[in-house]
C-alpha cells in the first residue's frame, strides 16, 4: 500500500494533465454548466482562427488531400486539432494524456520529410489522431482509469500505434474511459465524467466516451476506440459520428491495457470514429496495407479486399435487401430511436432497395451467455490493480458517484468480495453453447434467402445501437443492442441518421403489454424533455469478416440518407 | 449403468462390423503375423483385378480426370477402393464403420446423374473418400472408440461430410483412432489397434491411424483426418503419406464429436491424408469453393488463394531460404529423422533454394503451456463418456493394454481419480503467456530477414514430424514436434522423403551428451533393426494462415525431392 491516498494520487495526476495544457487555450470564460449544447462553442468561443476552423471541420478526406499536396502542413493541421481537442476538453472532459509539444515535433518532422522528398510517409501523412486510454504509447502512462496504474509509463507502443505512426498519423492526446473499461458510460476516479456535447446533461457514451465526444467537437478527426460490448458504437451514437467494429482479430491488439488478458471467446476489437464513412475506409484500408498479422499472431492474414468492399457479393451495391430489427424481444427502444430506423427505412425505399423484419433469434440466451463468458474469470484481475491503490470499484456511473467522500468510499470498498469466477469446464461448456447459438444465428440468416426475392439472403441488418438516444448521466444500462453482435461477431457500423430528438416529434406514447420489468422500466424512463438535442443513429450489421461488404454498405445507406435529407 | 458389460458390448459391436464385410471379399489365407510388410499384399492376394489395382494405385487427379470423362463410374472406382479397404482391413485393422452398400447406391446415382446430364455435380465427382471416426455420417456411430457411444447413429451429417457430399464425394468407410483421440497411435477397446503396413510391428500413429494405414494401402485415395497434436502429420508421416494439418477454422468442424467442446485456445483442425500433393490442393481448393464459413460460424470468410498458392509472396517459388529444425533443443532426433532432413536439404540446394539452420525459441515452453491449456477443463468429459458404459480409461497405447482381462481393467479403473482442472482466471494467464510467446516466435521470423539473403524472410521451416519414424507399438511418446506447430497455429504439410529404414544407413550413433533424461531415454531406444522399413518424412511449416503458401511450397518441396530421387 502507497503511503499516499489513493484521492491524493488522482489529485496530483489531474493537477499534472493541467499543466500539460498550453496556457494561452485556456478558456478566459468558460460558459454555465447550464448551457446544455456546447458543440458549436469551439468555433464561436475566439480562440480558433478561421483556417483552424476550416482545417478541423474537414473531413478525414479532405485533410489528407491538402497535407498530402503541401496545402496545409502537419504542424498547421496539429496545432489546430490540439487546440481545439484543448477547448473541447475544457467543456466536456474528454481527455487525459495531452502531448501536444512531442505531437508538434513529430508534425515538424513529417513537414520536413515532406518539403525535403516531395514525398509523404504514408497515406495518414501528418493527420492528428487521438487514442483511447487503452493502448500504450511509450513513455505515457495507459490508466484505464484506474489511480493504481498512474506513473506507469508504458516501455513501448502497441502494435496500432506503431502502425499509425508508420501510416504518417500524428498521435497528440489520449481520451476518458470509466474505471474498469465495462460500462457504456465514461467516469473514473482520476480524470472525472465525459459529457456530451449536444447535451451536457446527458452521456458521451463508453467506455470509449472521451473519443466520442472530442471528435463530435472536432477537436479530433479520427479517433481509435476499442469494442466489447460497443464501446465503440455506443459514442459514436451518442455524438452523431460514424464507428465501426471490426470482426475479431481484424486489427492488432498487441499492446492494450485491460483487464480479461487471455479471455479468448469474445474478443476486443479497436476500430475508428470519426465524421465520414470515408475516415472509415481510409482508416481500414490504410491499417491492413500495412499487414498488421506481421506483429500480432492473432490477427488474421486477409488484406482488404477493395472488390468486397464495392460490393461484389451484395449485388455491386444496387437493389439491396435490408433486414430491420425493430426491437429484440427484451426491450422496445424509445420513441426517437424507432423514428430513426422509420428515416432510414424510407431513405432506403426512396433508393430503390428493399426493407424486410428482422426476426433475432435467441438474443437474450445469446448475451447471457456472452456475459456469463466475460464474467467467468472472477474479479482477480480488477480487484489487484484496485489492491494496488486502495481505490475501491466505482459501482455504477450515476452522478452520486462524483459526491463521495472518503469515508464513504471506504463503505464502498467494504461492500465489495472477490468473486472467484468459473471452472475452465464450466466455461467450455458455455463456449459450446454459445457456439451452437451462432451456428443457429449463422443459419438463420441464410435462410433469408427465401423471403428477401433477391436470388441473396439479406445484404445486411439495419439496428438500434441501444434502445434509448444518449442517456442522461447514469441511465445507460442496457447493452444488448450492441453485445449481441460482439457475441455473434458480426462487423457493425453505426452511423447517424441526420436527425435530433425533438419533443413533438419523438413525444411519449402508453403502451398496452411489455417484455417485462426491465422493458417497462426503460419505457418509463423515457421523457422526450430529458433527452434533448440527443443525436439519432442506427448500425449497420453483417456477417463474420464481412468488414469490407459493411464499409460499403453503410456507405449505401448514408449516401441514402443524405440524398432523402437534402431532398426534403 | 447398462446390463451388459462393456466387454460385452464391445464384442456386439465387432461381430456387427464383421458382418459389414462382404462375405466374398474375406481374405482366404491371411499373411502370417510374423509377416512385416503388408503393404503389397492386396496387390497380389488375388481378389482384384487389374483393373482394380490401376484405379486404387492411381492419384486423386487422375481418379477425377477419369471420373469427370466417364472413363471410369463412380461405381467400378467405389468397388475397387471399398475392396481394397476391406482387404487392407484384414491386414492392418484400419477401419470401424464399414458401409459400402450405401456407398454404391450413392455412387450409382452420380453415374446416372453424369449419364443423363453429361456433367459432374462437382470436383470430386464420384471419388470414394474416407472419414475419421470423429465426423458424424448420418445414420453412423461416430464412437471415438468409446464403448458407451455405441449405438447412437448421428442424426445428420457434419458439416464437412455434407459439403463434400455436395462436391461429389462418396464416404464408404470411417476409420479407427484411439480412445480419448489424445494418443499418437490408434487402440481402443471396440476395434482394436490398427497396425503399420510397412511393418506391422510398428505403429500406424494417431489419432487418425486407420486413416494413416487405410491410404497406404490404397483403401482409400484421399482420407480425411484431424490434428490437435499432431494426429494428422503422424499417420501421414508414418505411412510415407501426404498429410496438411490447415490453420485453425479454416475448414469448418461442426458436427465433430470429441472431448473438450468449448475449448477456444488451441482448436483441432480437419486436413486430408492422400498420396501426393495434388490430392491435398484439390482437397483444399474444392472445400473452400463451398464457401464453409457460411455452414460454422468460426470459419473464416477466405476464399482459396491461388495466386498465394502460385507463391505470389514467395518469389514464385524460386529462390526460396528454407530453415532446418535440425532438433527442437529438447529431443534429439533418431538417425533415420536426421537423415531424412539431410536429404531434403540436399534436393532443395540442388534445386537453387538457399538453406539455413532453424533456431527453435521456447519450444519446450511453447509446448508446455499447450498440454497445460488441453488438460485445463479436467479429466470431467472423458468421465462422462466412460461412466456410461464402465470402460476403463485405457492408460497407454502399449501392447500390454491388449492383454488385459476383466479383472486386470477394474484395476485399471479404480486407479484412475478425476482431474478437476483449473479455474477460468488461470486459463485466460495460460492463454495470455501463450499470447506473447506466439509473438516473439512470430518477431523471431520476421527478423530471420537479415539472414537469409532474399529480402523475405524465411519462406518455410522444414522440420522432423516426430523425434523418430514409426515407433514400434506403445513407444510413441513425444509429441511435440508436430504439437509446436498447432500450439502457434502454423499450417503444415508432412511430405514422404522417398526413403525407408535402413540399418546400414541408419546405425545407431554414440552421443556424448543429452538434453535431459527424455533426450537419452529416446536415443537409447533406437535400434534400427526395430525400425525396418519406417518411412522417413518431413514436415513443411510457414506462419498462421499461410496454408495457400505452404501447399505451394510443400510441392516445390516435393518436386526438389523427386528430380534428385531420378537423378540417383
Amino acid at each position: 500500500m502507497p503511503d499516499t491516498s489513493w484521492q491524493d494520487r488522482a489529485a496530483a495526476k489531474r493537477r499534472q494533465q493541467l499543466d500539460s495544457i498550453p496556457k494561452d487555450w485556456v478558456l478566459p470564460n468558460l460558459p454555465p454548466r447550464s448551457q446544455l449544447d456546447v458543440n458549436e462553442y469551439p468555433r464561436k468561443c475566439g480562440l480558433l482562427t478561421a483556417k483552424e476552423v476550416q482545417i478541423t471541420e474537414s473531413s478525414v478526406e479532405t485533410l489528407l488531400v491538402n497535407l498530402s499536396q503541401g496545402t496545409w502542413s502537419s504542424v498547421e493541421v496539429t496545432t489546430a486539432f490540439s487546440k481545439r481537442a484543448v477547448i473541447a476538453h475544457q467543456l466536456v472532459n474528454c481527455l487525459t494524456e495531452i502531448f501536444i509539444e512531442r505531437a508538434l515535433e513529430r508534425a515538424a518532422g513529417l513537414d520536413e520529410h515532406f518539403k525535403s522528398t516531395g514525398q509523404v510517409v504514408g497515406p495518414l501523412h501528418g493527420l492528428p489522431v487521438s487514442i483511447k486510454d487503452m493502448l500504450m504509447i511509450k513513455g505515457l502512462d495507459t490508466t484505464n482509469g484506474y489511480v493504481g496504474r498512474i506513473n506507469q509509463p508504458a516501455p513501448k507502443n502497441a502494435a496500432l500505434v506503431d502502425i499509425l505512426e508508420s501510416l504518417g498519423a500524428v498521435p497528440y492526446v489520449k481520451t476518458n474511459i470509466p474505471q474498469t473499461l465495462m460500462w457504456g458510460e465514461s467516469y473514473n476516479h482520476i480524470f472525472g465524467r465525459t459529457l456530451n456535447p449536444f447535451n451536457r446533461n446527458l452521456t458521451a457514451g463508453g467506455s470509449s466516451g472521451g473519443e466520442g465526444a472530442l471528435v463530435a467537437m472536432r477537436g479530433s478527426p479520427l479517433g481509435l476506440g476499442s469494442d466489447i460490448g460497443g464501446s465503440i458504437r455506443i459514442p459514436a451514437a451518442f455524438n452523431s459520428l460514424y464507428g465501426f467494429r471490426p470482426s475479431y482479430n481484424r486489427l492488432p491488439t498487441t499492446g492494450s491495457v485491460g483487464s480479461g488478458v487471455g479471455q479468448n471467446t469474445i474478443y476486443p476489437v479497436y476500430g475508428p470514429l470519426t465524421t465520414s464513412m470515408d475516415g472509415i475506409k481510409t482508416f481500414m484500408r490504410s491499417i491492413l496495407s500495412k499487414e498488421p498479422w506481421e506483429y500480432d499472431p492473432l490477427v488474421i492474414r486477409k488484406r482488404w479486399d477493395e472488390a468486397e468492399c464495392q460490393l461484389r457479393d451484395h449485388n455491386n451495391g444496387k437493389e439491396l435487401c435490408f433486414a430491420i430489427l425493430w426491437d429484440d424481444g427484451s426491450i422496445v427502444p424509445h420513441p426517437p430511436v424507432t423514428r430513426g430506423l422509420e428515416i432510414a427505412k424510407a431513405a432506403l425505399l426512396r433508393a430503390g432497395h428493399k426493407v424486410i423484419d428482422w426476426k433475432p433469434t435467441n438474443h437474450a440466451e445469446l448475451c447471457r451467455l456472452g456475459w456469463e463468458i466475460l464474467a467467468a474469470g472472477g474479479s482477480a484481475d480488477v480487484d489487484a490493480v484496485l489492491a494496488t491503490s486502495g481505490e475501491p470499484l466505482i459501482p455504477d456511473m450515476s452522478l452520486e458517484v462524483e459526491k463521495f467522500d472518503a469515508e464513504a468510499w471506504q463503505r464502498v470498498k467494504n461492500t465489495q468480495v472477490p468473486r472467484p469466477g468459473l471452472t475452465t469446464h464450466e466455461l467450455w461448456q458455455l463456449n459450446g453453447k454459445l457456439r451452437q447459438l451462432r451456428h443457429e444465428y449463422l443459419d438463420h440468416w441464410r435462410e433469408t434467402i427465401s423471403e428477401t426475392g433477391t436470388g441473396r439472403p439479406v445484404d445486411a441488418i439495419i439496428a438500434p445501437v441501444a434502445p434509448f438516444v444518449a442517456t442522461p448521466h447514469g441511465k445507460n444500462r442496457h447493452y444488448n443492442y450492441t453485445f449481441i453482435w460482439n457475441v455473434l461477431d458480426y462487423p457493425c457500423c453505426a452511423i447517424p441518421v441526420g436527425s435530433k430528438v425533438d419533443p413533438q416529434l419523438d413525444a411519449k406514447r402508453p403502451r398496452a403489454s411489455f417484455y417485462g420489468d426491465a422493458d417497462r422500466q426503460n419505457w418509463d424512463s423515457y421523457d422526450p424533455d430529458d433527452f434533448i438535442n440527443a443525436p439519432l443513429s442506427i448500425h449497420i450489421v453483417s456477417r463474420t469478416l464481412e468488414d469490407e461488404a459493411v464499409v460499403g454498405i453503410s456507405e449505401v445507406v448514408d449516401n441514402a440518407l443524405k440524398a432523402r435529407e437534402s431532398a426534403i
